[in-house]
């Protein structure tokens, strides 16, 4: 089996970026002509990826904004989920974690269901709600460590024996068995921390995300990144780049420049 | 509006107990008689609730064993809900936790377009990933503490300031604003600090999983939860308390004897 890493660093081959972008598509931000639906939404999607694939290296969805919709807007994720194009990496930000047999039916419908990449978990339950995703060969799992918003400083922060929290859940999550490879969350509004995670952890695949809408320089988190394997991500400042019928164009634009701010 | 925890009071003026079923059912483990799929899953629901709700004061779904089955799990996932009376509190375990646009989706999902009366979340991100659920009101918010699970050991008993993790979450999330109720997930794995928690936080609902098939005994969790508001879980003991067609009969035994156990 290619590892996921090998597949991470043959589309980086051809796209020579970091970018991610992310699809957090919703029906009320869709552009001006489109009418307010779901379907519209999976067209939106498919125009997306179509004028972006060639700067990015991994699409993100954002498994919230399909089930505010209920089994119709998972349907719609389903359809989402076929249009990634199978050179790129397909992340399920999902930040699930349960107990042991239920992480299993989130891991089954993540990576066999919708035969997702990748994932983001949440760690607080411990090793045996993360350990049924890491059982999976060939996959990727991002496990939350530092992330990007403001209510990260609540308890990721907290001091434990001299430590940050997400140091501690860094270091333990390396020492879980895994068959697949276990990557972290790390957010972009803390460029300086992530600078001094990737002296720490340089072989661990980062998901960085906040660039863009969230205030983060895509160049500063580049510089802080150094070459160590990441995934940047980008939503709205790429899906939302105009409200009008040239959405693709400008969403292209735009990734064209994040991806050469982000190349590797 | 009717408070939520009224409607806790109402129903369990009827019922005379904490004791919440949890729907964690599967196809794999549907009786014997069943076809193997989701129309027999959403029946072998109707009759555990039919058979169980004289002995129960609220239903519990675990939404990882619908969401295995792609967009068709989360639509049997939307019958079976439908079918929870409107008299018992239903409950999301979903254990979601995102920043604030995405909690915002997960929470319009759980409780606008499903109408769940509570939920589960997990707080490791900090208080915007758990504000847009305890905006809303006459709804109970159950935020991860301590849970039952072997892992829980990893992370929430880590030593913060002379206190473990799962003390330090408590006391943050009961200063955030509400317009909800916020309760906590405590397992009924430790009955030790379930007692000590009851002492300090007499008036908050908790939320007590583990008994049964993790190995609780009932009468235990009743006496060190002592008089506080809960509900307390059980779900593959009387889900699977016959693999034959005398199910319904046998869930509804295990029920009344569970409820009696816990009653209150």
């Amino acid at each position: 089996m290619t590892s996921i890493l090998d597949k991470l660093r043959s589309v980086q081959t051809t796209t020579h970026t970091n970018l991610c972008v992310g699809l957090d598509s919703t029906v009320e931000r869709l552009p001006n002509h489109y009418s307010r639906d779901l379907r519209s939404l999976v067209d939106f999607n498919q125009r997306i990826i179509e004028a972006t694939q060639e700067y990015c290296c991994a699409y993100k969805i954002n498994l919230a904004f399909y089930e505010r919709y209920g089994s119709k807007g998972v349907a719609a994720l389903e359809e989402t989920r076929a249009l990634i194009p199978s050179t790129h990496l397909s992340v399920a930000d999902a930040k699930r974690g349960d107990i042991g047999n239920t992480a299993e039916s989130y891991a089954y419908s993540l990576f066999d269901t919708l035969n997702f990449d990748a994932v983001t978990v949440n760690p607080y339950m411990g090793f045996d709600t993360v350990e049924p995703f890491l059982a999976y060969e060939g996959k990727l799992v991002f496990v939350l460590a530092l992330t990007s918003n403001p209510g990260s400083a609540d308890f990721q922060y907290l001091d434990v024996q001299g430590r940050p929290l997400y140091r501690t859940v860094m270091d333990r999550a390396l020492q879980w068995k895994a068959q697949g490879e276990c990557g972290f969350v790390i957010g972009a509004t803390h460029p300086a921390e992530l600078k001094a995670l990737r002296t720490e952890y340089p072989h661990s695949v980062f998901l960085i995300p906040g660039v863009g809408a969230q205030g983060a320089s895509a160049i500063d988190i580049r510089d802080a990144n150094g070459r160590g394997p990441a995934l940047i991500n980008s939503s709205r400042a790429i899906l939302y780049a105009s409200s009008q019928e040239d959405f693709a164009q400008r969403a292209r634009d735009v990734a064209m420049l994040t991806a050469r701010d982000l190349s590797v």
